[in-house]
């Protein structure tokens, strides 16, 4: 299996499902049609399909089961971009290089494009009924799922705890808190959607759930990394970003060497949670891996 | 029956509920959870609510039923009333008498608020499934009525609409569609979320979409007139904001009188929906009589 052609391979087909899922332009009203569409496919790596997908196929399912639903989890991924863009908010100008939802739809339109895009995720997780070999227990339960991954215990929550955290002193747990539910929460539930509607058992959820924890904290922790070392046409962002804003990373608090090997532990034990599983789980251990190569 | 005691004692039930459904202000992130709560508490008729409780009624079944999905139907509102009133939408600094969720805990913080209200009313929705007697197949249908009557083709869309209409010469159409969209969308579907959970036949369910629809336009309508009429101390607001803000309103394109008569019309047309039910679907009959003597 190589990993590249299997990541390009499913972004190909997440953009083709997420135009499928999105209402088109020329639906009235036109300018919050667009505005979802521009954040949508402003670029992205579709991670979060991704490990939807991956999820079902690590317990031997096929990914066209679970399509809609990981379109759902790109469309939640999306809102929280759209949202902490915002002036309100972290007040970017780019994302991925291009200008971000409130830059050319307005603050008003942007923050309804966000609303809009998350409301847009349960309505396509409760479509994935219409595919054949799903049950309606699954599609409510990835609903919870998807939820409380996103909602005050996930996402959002770290990301209050992310605002309230600037300014004062580096907390180690706190950034722990902060990086398990500002990005972690949401690749957990990604991979327990993917599993739980291929039918899963609470043994493999709970695999695939423990090693979303830590294939979460070693995407931090790159990513900070990533943040001092890389390059800004290729983040698409100021380099240095989070040093300007006083932010907690993990290179601020460990160093760069001793992050780098942080990172390779939490890949380690991804990659060791998925040890009852067959060859189908190949893609997430390369993928867990993979970051300790990435670039971007 | 009395209508007042049947709203005051299903007020109670929903507030109770309603406490029981969000995380608790001792729960980290604690301004996350005050200010979910400082708007979900602020006041409120709880009439979406209601809805959902009458529509499992009005074909029999009891309101105990349905209450976690009653809950997230006012979950959908207030967020929706809290990114209403950001800076960068209507700017409001009051909201039932009380200072709105941004005044009291910045835009940040609200904008996050609402993001959390709205995901947590699809995992309350999901929670309905632990009540004995409702199925999963419902509850899937609920996820995706509910997302339809509050995303981009129901009541992001209407306000999206509404802010594009503003400043533009007024349009009977485009209000009837604002109004449809932003109001009526969600009444619909809190009335049909009901009867679905109860298990209601689908000319049942495509009867209190009318009610609901007729329904919606009386309460816009009876809303526009108290907003000319109305005392601010009552409504809890500006008396005549809206034409200040230059909105396309029922009186201002009709006239007092002539709004007042196709209120009565969309309510004799919202009883008539219900001619097919019992006398268990009297609350809702009483209700829709109800908004052409409102004084709130």
């Amino acid at each position: 299996m190589r990993l590249n052609e299997y990541l390009s391979e499913r972004q190909k087909l997440i953009n083709e499902e997420l135009d499928r899922y999105l209402p088109g332009e020329e639906e009235f009203p036109n300018i919050l049609h667009k505005a979802m569409r521009h954040s949508v496919f402003a670029g992205g790596k579709r991670i979060r399909p991704i490990l939807v997908m991956a999820g079902a196929e690590s317990v031997g399912k096929d990914k066209e089961l679970v399509l809609p639903t990981a379109c759902a989890f790109e469309f939640i991924h999306t809102y929280s971009l759209i949202h902490d863009d915002l002036p309100a908010m972290d007040d970017d100008d780019l994302r991925r290089g291009q200008p971000t939802c409130h830059k050319v739809y307005g603050e008003a339109v942007a923050i309804l494009a966000g609303d809009a895009l998350l409301t847009r995720a349960f309505e396509v997780i409760s479509a994935n009924l219409s595919v054949p070999g799903v049950s309606a227990a699954a599609v409510a339960r990835v609903v919870s799922i998807a939820a409380q991954g996103s909602g005050c215990a996930g996402m959002v929550g770290g990301q209050v705890a992310d605002m309230e955290a600037e300014g004062k002193p580096a907390d180690k747990d706190n950034m722990v808190y902060i990086h398990n539910h500002k990005t972690g929460a949401l690749f957990r539930a990604a991979l327990c959607a993917g599993a739980v509607l291929a039918g899963a058992g609470d043994s493999e959820v709970a695999a695939l759930d423990k090693y979303g924890q830590y294939f979460g904290l070693a995407f931090q922790i790159t990513d900070d990394i990533l943040d001092v070392e890389g390059e800004a046409k290729i983040l698409g962002k100021p380099v240095g970003s989070d040093e300007k804003n006083a932010k907690a990373t993990y290179p601020a608090l460990y160093g760069l060497e001793m992050s780098y090997r942080m990172a390779e532990e939490n890949v380690a034990k991804a990659v060791d949670s998925l040890r009852h599983f067959t060859v189908k789980a190949e893609p997430l251990r390369q993928l867990a891996r993979f970051l300790l190569t990435r670039s971007y």
